[in-house]
């Protein structure tokens, strides 16, 4: 007869999982029952504590819809999103490091050309973008499928205005044979992840703030690379050290210049104030690609 | 500048905790960021398996309302409401243990007399229990409020019907001045819990059944004991051993005495087959008076 107490409860949950059919499954739930119950036993949870637990995950629940996807938002804030991201892509010394994906990215988002404006109405001051996509080796990649997304200055997403009927400040567009690319769109700004929910409460019990530090994500795509996603971070913002999401690495900090009103990069004469920022990125072997290099080393190992 | 990697992504995140205010709420989430980042490492998650989860988590949430509580099944289901219960109800040799609240008790269930039927129609076969209610020294407990609740010889609750104008087979009752009592109701039959979500498809992806042995819940009450909450198990139940709440302590199981038609305990004639049942309880004295007893104590050391 089974006899469940504090001491052989967690080997009994083990034990029962031993017939999960797909072993993968059973290394998971092994792994997370135990930290689970590592977790109840460190801290001596209360019962009060435990039902406080259940309650906010019900909140977290019962926010969360088709718009809003508050347990994103909970993983981002613990850092468990940043640790999947950075565990999933590791990358030799000279690639652009990857960052979290975050909730607003959106498929089938406009298709631009170099040059084009993708702020397409957004609210902000303009900033012109350029940039090159190489390989680990400095070899140009061609015609790179290149993804952006951003905030307006009031701090929201297009997505986040149900008002919108059309797409602002993100698009795609492709890179030129020499691995240039460049696009108009609007000057980065910090703002708050959405707070007004249990996560907002959860910050704020914590003595944090909601704020990202101003940033452009980017995802690029090319055939033989793995693919990236990314931001670039805007220097001198004052949240670079305390980024509610944990996204931000060094590597990926770049100057947005800030220019008077005068010539643009575009050719054009602008009456407002305007920025410009250039980017490099390295993009690092796809994995196939990778392995076919592997398997060419060997074959040459063992022809040596 | 901070660089957020795998390596230092953890210590970054508590640090962040620093400026709580409260101290046990950075306990514990210090506790929960290490244990829930040392999973992911642990495993590998990959990106993929972040995304079911996070889809998972958001099902559960969804399926959660005021008569559904799929967190509240999902940590009973990896044993984590076991742990919380034992870690929070150890007493000493002798004492009745408890186990787990589970989610069907009501509050204002109806009140009953010793020798009442609290079946009040569910089906079932007749079932009269008796039992006692004792201190840690054997002194009787007088009066004790006692609830209980059971689902019926079809599996379910009462709250889980709601064509349902009554409570059935649940009530409070108190006992006599000698600590004893007695009341009607029904033999207490295996039933599965709600498994038509996604608490269900976990179990059953790990190969698990929904099933809980057959049982009888009680939660009693008295001045200057512990309030004990638990079931008595019905022995012979082939669920015993794989319970799937984990809820099972040997210390609990008794024996539903099967009778064949003819005179029952009430002094009544029974048409049909009946079962009885008696469970001897002991209470734990409440903590307020063992910290009593411990200062009595202190002084009898401090004056000898
Ligand atoms: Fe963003
Ligand atoms: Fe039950």
């Amino acid at each position: 007869m089974q006899n469940v107490n504090e001491d052989t409860i967690t080997q009994i949950v083990l034990a029962r999982h031993a017939n999960a059919a797909n072993p993968r499954l059973r290394q998971i739930m092994t792994s997370l029952v135990q930290h689970l119950h590592s977790f109840a036993r460190d801290v001596g949870l209360t019962e009060d504590e435990w039902f406080k637990g259940i309650q906010f995950l019900t909140d977290v629940g019962h926010i969360t819809d088709d718009k809003r996807q508050e347990f994103i938002l909970l993983s981002d804030t613990l850092g468990l999103s940043m640790l999947v991201t950075a565990l999933n892509n590791r990358k030799p010394v000279g690639c652009t490091e990857a960052t979290v994906f975050g909730p607003f990215f959106v498929e089938d988002a406009p298709e631009y050309e170099n040059g084009d404006d993708v702020a397409n109405g957004a609210k902000g001051e303009p900033c012109y973008v350029s940039g090159t996509i190489r390989g680990i080796g400095g070899e140009p990649v061609p015609h790179a499928l290149i993804h952006v997304w951003q905030a307006d200055s009031e701090g929201f997403y297009d997505v986040q205005n149900p008002d919108l009927a059309e797409n602002q400040a993100r698009g795609s567009l492709h890179g030129r044979a020499d691995g240039t690319f460049n696009f108009k769109s609007i000057t980065a700004e910090s703002y708050p992840i959405p707070h007004d929910g249990p996560v907002g409460r959860m910050l704020d019990a914590l003595g944090r703030h909601p704020w990202r530090p101003a940033h452009l994500h980017f995802m690029i795509e090319a055939p033989g690379y793995e693919r990236l996603i990314t931001h670039v971070f805007r220097s001198g913002d004052k949240y670079l050290d305390s980024d509610a999401v944990f996204g931000v690495r060094s590597s990926l900090i770049a100057n947005w210049q800030q220019h008077a009103p005068g010539r643009a990069p575009d050719g054009t004469d602008s009456a407002t104030a305007f920025s410009t920022l250039d980017f490099e990125f390295v993009l690092n072997p796809a994995r196939v690609a990778r392995d076919d290099a592997a398997d060419a080393q060997k074959t040459v190992s063992a022809a040596s």
